[in-house]
């Protein structure tokens, strides 16, 4: 069984615990809270030298990290990767935005405000810089959302999960979504799909 | 045949051109001076709304964008992507790592001192921050390089060329990379490796 070390108000965690409900893989959590350096522990950097969550540990073969690499991992031949290349090679390039854009920004800005519990007036220009980053961010997604269902092909895939997990609590990151009614369409389609929970679910 | 839009100075254009090079796959580039705008136009905006280099017009099917879902697509069934499952993981998460981690540190490190032409003193606080987190992904990086060839299963892959990218060129940024042999090492290997070009070949 997958054994995920997970901070479960993580995004990047989230997505791989979505893509583990949605292939219905059966799997146990071990939390490690970040807020207080436990995925900096050498017992912790010995496994993942980045010192990051989520780490899944895949039985028979070792430790794996980073989000994106673990959800392709899972999803490997079904339905949640396109079969057709240049499907997959667009299911990638909004997975590469998500961890070059938008998660830098809005990730880090709702974990300053709701993890490490920083107020907007404490943060100050450093939070305004976020939220323009993230703004940009959002309207290159809603631009790719317009007049569709999901991100590629027209069906759910782990485009979809790699870019709603952050989106969708946008708000916890100090973003109001109401400018954005593609990206509100599309969180709606995502969490009419099978087996949804939400983030914090274990 | 490919058409590349691309500002040959930059890391994430490079590891397109040198997979194509690799591949022997014929291509022409349209340069995009990014220091000039060119990459903000209305026109290339119309291409891609991120307004970012590089960019692969794949003939048939489109625009694609992001470095990594681009050389993914181009390497398809080449042996730059392992056939095992657990090694193409891998080599996607350290991907994912340069993405995250390495570029945001040493590629706009070495954007604003050699594209942009500011020096250190100028940067002040703004490049040690940048120097810090650039020698915290090296050290990464150091450390799963020790005693091998190449980042994943012994063989050149997209992983070598991904992260090989900016950390070859890390003294443009401002890094000595003498503290880390076996990047040194790794370095050595992969300009040995079939159709190598340096940085700012078209």
């Amino acid at each position: 069984m997958y054994r995920l070390y997970d901070y479960l108000p993580s995004g990047n965690g989230y997505k791989v615990r979505l893509t583990l409900h949605y292939l219905a893989l059966p799997y146990d959590v071990i939390e490690v809270d970040i807020t207080r350096g436990e995925s900096r522990t050498p017992a912790f950097l010995a496994r993942n030298p980045n010192g990051r969550i989520p780490l899944l540990e895949v039985p028979g073969r070792g430790d794996l990290v980073e989000s994106h690499a673990i959800i392709a991992f899972l999803a490997q031949g079904t339905r949640l990767i396109p079969d057709d290349p240049w499907d997959a090679a667009l299911m990638w390039q909004w997975m590469c935005f998500e961890q070059y854009n938008l998660e830098p920004a809005l990730g880090t800005a709702r974990f300053w405000l709701k993890s490490l519990g920083h107020s907007a007036a404490e943060l100050g220009e450093r939070l305004i810089e976020k939220h323009v980053a993230a703004r940009s961010a959002l309207a290159v997604l809603e631009q790719g959302l317009e007049g569709r269902q999901f991100l590629v092909g027209e069906r759910y895939s782990l485009a979809d999960i790699a870019l709603y997990a952050y989106t969708h609590v946008a708000p916890e990151a100090g973003i109001d979504l109401t400018p954005y009614p593609a990206i509100r369409h599309w969180i709606r389609n995502i969490e009419a799909e099978p087996r949804w929970a939400p983030i914090t679910a274990p």
